[in-house]
């Protein structure tokens, strides 16, 4: 899945990094820039520690690095992430979500990854649904209206599983079958909260998990707000539903702001605390929005990002070959089951249909009820196929 | 109170031509504009009507204007105000409010008038309140609170005096002890809707009831939507609180915004038709407001329109004379009770209490409890009072 990426030299030097720094630590991300990872990961491990190039922190920050440098054990934590059937992503990889890289030097060091769809695809179509924890059954309501509203539109739902607002919108896009992202501000293999350890495994399962923090690494209150830089910069616009004043999710809002990203909120009742922080942001920047399709219309049209006629942007050339299997396997007329189109590309039925949710969601295939069949618009990149099988 | 305004004949010819155009008429706009109100409604009642310099119309409505002009009785018009305690009030009146002109040739031709206080004072200081009539318990907790706030900060609460928002506004401001005015779509001697009847009064006996219609006419679906305008351009700003997609309260809403006026929004449940409206409004030039201190801080502050310091503007030598004896009743220093003030003014304390309500939202003077005492930057055009009797 991480094909055509980086060297392992280079992926085994992030996975120890990302138990070195803190998610955004620009400091790191600054060293990184200057040394590589395996130049940054040698000077941290380095014997002797009086002069070192690694300057602009106190010598008691350094000492800490050093020490988890010490501990870091980056071929456990690969082996720990490929035993829960996920993968260590990182820049330069082709499913490196580039967006990040709008985030400067606090740029994630890598992404930890479960879940079969390709994140680069998915983050290009994707948009962020956040708000409370302790939400109103109105908070919950709207928040699975639109997971379901945007998944069926063929937009990826992020959030972070939380409780309240973000499971809803997560449940929203399982329900309607469609595409959803978790950011964790834990590792990929540990569960939480708790209460939503189904939920999270059905996201791993039907969609993808994904954090900075290495395997068996928890949360902490930094954690979560660092966490929400990435939910931001990954997706193409944050929707609020419900948060109070100076709640995470309104953090997650500025700085999706802050990245040029779209941001919107779902109006309450004026007397709700819960709504407060979202008519503030509603004041602000934010725009008002009530369903799905005011989302989808403010983000843009699945036109806008899908891959097009003319630009080389997202050619087929670019698609993972199992997904490229699933495209060439639907009729070049008319429509196919999972199942069908399963046989015709050698793979298991939920892993077609996992690629035909991502074919789905970059444009090349419309559903059709139960069946898929080529968009009528399909990019033609990387060879004419439409009107022969 | 129409003092130092225009002369008896110009005011009988507008008295009649309110009976003889529906308001908002724009044809009778030009013509009032072409040939003042006396030479038009010569040229309306003249018995040769074969060459005539009505042109721009098809004879049949310029017969309707003609067979009106017959039956216009204005004498008896301005009786049966009077009768009620009101007055008519014209452009060229002082008491006029000239933003009103905005209109152009859908200016009102004078405006019929209940209830003490100067028409021009108030409508300077005024945010229209207005909304659905089969509002939720939500969109009247909503509109009385928005009343009563901007009552207590010296605001005038302008409405429609129709069942749901536009009635718990009034009755907001009013529970307030703060002023408001209702622009009816009928005769401002005409209940409507009968079970405001109560309300009305209280509004003609505390603060204003206005309207362009004449004595004894009522309201058509089509006076409704042209009230509208008024209370947009009499007013800063227009707050819209509930209101369904293309309902009257949203069409004030646009005129608002078409004449350079606030607009603004109280949002509510995205689920709640009865804020569809609002929404749609709020996703294009609206404003979000959730209380009455953010419509404040929108429309302006006190100073912003109280008599100003340096400028012109509302010098006390515009002030009514008897508004003028009330203010130079109040102490140098301290506070009296409303009492006092009317004995020093030589009015009755209701009278007194009326115009102190005036003073205060002018900027004039404060509220102390329940007594009054000069503003601390109240204006001094028109000669040096403060720090002396």
């Amino acid at each position: 899945m991480t094909s055509g990426g980086i060297t392992s030299r280079e992926r085994l030097a992030r996975a120890a990094l990302t138990r070195i720094f803190e998610p955004g630590d620009e400091t790191g991300g600054r060293w990184l820039e200057r040394f590589g990872a395996p130049g940054l990961l040698a000077r941290l491990t380095a014997r002797e520690t009086g002069r070192t190039s690694l300057t602009g922190v106190r010598a008691q920050r350094l000492g800490g690095y050093r020490l988890r440098a010490e501990a870091a054990d980056p071929e456990r934590d690969l082996a720990a992430v490929t035993a829960v059937g996920g993968r260590f992503v990182c820049p330069g990889d082709q499913e490196w979500p580039s967006q990040l890289d709008d985030l400067g030097d606090a740029r994630p060091i890598g992404l930890w990854v479960r879940g079969r769809p390709d994140l680069r695809m998915w983050a290009l179509r994707s948009v962020a649904v956040v708000g409370a924890r302790a939400c109103t059954p109105y908070g919950a309501h709207m928040a699975a209206a639109l997971g379901s509203g945007l998944a069926e539109r063929g937009w990826v739902v992020t959030s972070g599983a939380a409780f309240g607002v973000d499971g809803a919108a997560h449940r929203g896009a399982l329900a309607a079958g469609g595409a959803t992202v978790a950011v964790l501000a834990c590792g990929v293999d540990v569960v939480y909260p708790r209460g939503h350890a189904e939920l999270i495994a059905r996201i791993a399962e039907q969609g993808l998990v994904i954090g900075e923090l290495p395997p068996g690494d928890h949360p902490t209150r930094s954690r979560f707000v660092l966490r929400n830089r990435v939910i931001a910069a990954l997706t193409r616009g944050t929707v609020v539903v419900e948060a109070q004043y100076r709640s995470g999710s309104l953090a997650t809002a500025r700085d999706a702001q802050r990245l040029g990203r779209f941001t919107m909120g779902v109006p309450g009742p004026a007397t709700s605390g819960l709504s407060a922080g979202v008519h503030e942001l509603l004041r602000g920047e934010g725009v008002l929005v009530t369903d799905a399709a005011e989302v989808a219309e403010l983000v843009g049209d699945i036109g806008d990002l899908a891959p097009q006629r003319e630009g080389p942007v997202l050619p087929r050339d670019l698609l993972d070959p199992t997904v490229l299997r699933v495209l060439e396997a639907l009729p070049g007329r008319g429509a196919a089951q999972g199942r069908e189109i399963a046989r015709g590309a050698g793979t298991t039925e939920d892993e077609a249909l996992g690629r035909l949710y991502e074919l789905h969601s970059l444009g090349f295939v419309e559903r059709c009820g139960d069946a898929w069949q080529l968009a009528h618009d399909a990019p033609t990149a990387g060879g004419a196929r439409r009107g022969g099988a």
